[in-house]
């Protein structure tokens, strides 16, 4: 390996990381079949400013949240990452905290049991992690395959990021639970793979707040979710508008028969410590009622207005 | 799909690249197994005033050097693309260009013969794109493999990237040549797959400059090249020491025996329009020589100097 600054960090990433990254230091990654299943990639993108401010969370929060987010995307498939690559954004300021980054991803893609199979380092005057995840599903959930009848159902208690972003720009110190929310989100891959062995027709994780992403779930399989904001899971002392539209958000969002339901519901206490609530149901008719159809204002446009900053 | 900036920027670039991106919109993408050989990935980034300044280049231009980039890292492989995922940070700036980025990126990736299976936007100050490549090889080449006795050999003519940074840092407009060794380069996947088949032992794209990257190939493998400076292939009208330090330079640098070299020698004319040259031969002793083992200065660590701007 060549001296020099570059060289310098990524001996210092692959110091932290250990026997997690592996075969790194080719200009590409060899990928070993999946043992079962079908291959699925997704790539997410976390910038300051943009998704987080610095003066939220600490620089290893950073790297468990852009892990997390990374990793969630294959959770809503009812797919497990096997291999990650890691591309680094990195100004100046943020050289010396990039092991504690690199600390925060490496738990998170540790504990998913995956491995870091490559990445990029770049300068630059804002810092970024694009996170591209390579897994295996045993069944592929779509978005797409949500059928007339069934039920809606979400993983976890939402509303956490939403008011720990509210309290952070109102200058106030969000709770405890919520800031951990935002903070160290907890990715859904058990959840996700046990709704899609138990028959989930269609998934999406609700990244974008339950609303937006029950918009997007509805638009991808022609129908209409009808959900009632009684029964939505919130988290404590947190408002329902504010579950219901809070981004940020990694709990999964599913649509299965009852009788699927059912079944998984019996046996959710060994899949999962946090609940699985039946939210509502899916109807027929996505064109002419979408804009009825999900309570609350929309889940925001984290392109229009940036997912966490406003 | 939502309405909103988002999705009308991902409806604006799925309306350019038609039938090249295939089955977006869900969280992640599914990859079919490959048809033959052993699947390969990398990732790359390409960050505005890093890797280059708007300008020099057109829209389209920055496109089509992210897409080559990337690709590139797999031609070094011996790899040839299958799967794209692209990954944008957008200034507001630079919306209404997106459509010409996304034509350069999608005329490489369709020549390649790849497919765009996802991606992700995201708002931010600096324009980034950041390319995962997924795709297969019969047979994988990687930098480690060098041996005692085998020539090292280069493909095309080098130096234009650097000369036509040089010239606009200069103040001056870069040779035709040069600013388009720059701008449009063509990715080496025919080169590198035929090199793959016949032997080579090593392998690395130069995106680092001659000098550097053999460097880092030198260090992979244990080994000394021992090159030398009057073999080396320039472009028209540029100095030799340019040509060994030039980066951004995605031609391919390798190893193989004599005999096999001599065999692709005979047929290379079937495989490429550049040439392919021996550069130099690999020595023993990688530790006690490595500062004398390559010709001119080192190339430039994209780190500490920025690989374009400096």
């Amino acid at each position: 390996m060549r001296e020099g600054a570059e060289f310098d960090t990524i001996r210092a990433l692959m110091a932290r990381w250990g026997d997690l990254a592996v075969d790194i230091g080719d200009d590409a990654a060899v990928l070993a079949p999946p043992a079962d299943g079908t291959r699925v990639v997704s790539v997410d993108a976390c910038v300051e400013d943009v998704h987080f401010r610095r003066s939220w969370i600490s620089a290893r929060e950073v790297g468990v949240r852009a892990a997390v987010a990374a990793l969630s995307d294959l959770a809503a498939m009812g797919a497990r990452a096997e291999s990650v690559l890691i591309a680094f954004v990195i100004p100046e300021a943020w050289r010396e905290q990039l092991t504690d980054v690199a600390d925060g991803m490496g738990a998170v893609i540790r504990e998913a049991g995956a491995r870091i199979v490559g990445g990029n380092l770049s300068r630059g005057t804002v810092f970024s992690i694009t996170t591209t995840v390579i897994g295996r599903a045993r069944r592929v959930v779509p978005r797409s395959g949500a059928r007339v009848g069934d039920l809606v159902v979400v993983t976890g208690l939402l509303g956490g990021p939403g008011a720990a972003i509210q309290a952070w720009e109102a200058g106030e110190t969000p709770a405890a639970w919520s800031r951990g929310r935002f903070a160290a989100p907890a990715p859904r891959w058990a959840e996700g793979e046990a709704l899609a062995a138990a028959g989930a027709t269609a998934m999406i994780d609700i990244s974008d707040g339950l609303s937006g992403d029950a918009r997007h779930l509805e638009a991808a399989s022609g129908v209409r979710l009808v959900l009632d904001a009684a029964r939505i899971p919130v988290g404590p002392d947190i408002a329902p508008v504010v579950a219901v539209q809070s981004g940020e958000e990694y709990e999964l969002l599913a649509c299965m028969p009852a009788s699927e339901y059912e079944r998984l519901a019996d046996g959710w206490a060994t899949v999962s410590a946090v609940p699985l609530t039946v939210v509502g149901v899916v109807r027929a008719g996505h064109e002419e009622a979408t804009s009825a159809s999900t309570p609350g204002p929309r889940g925001f446009d984290h392109f229009a207005s940036p997912k966490t900053v406003r």
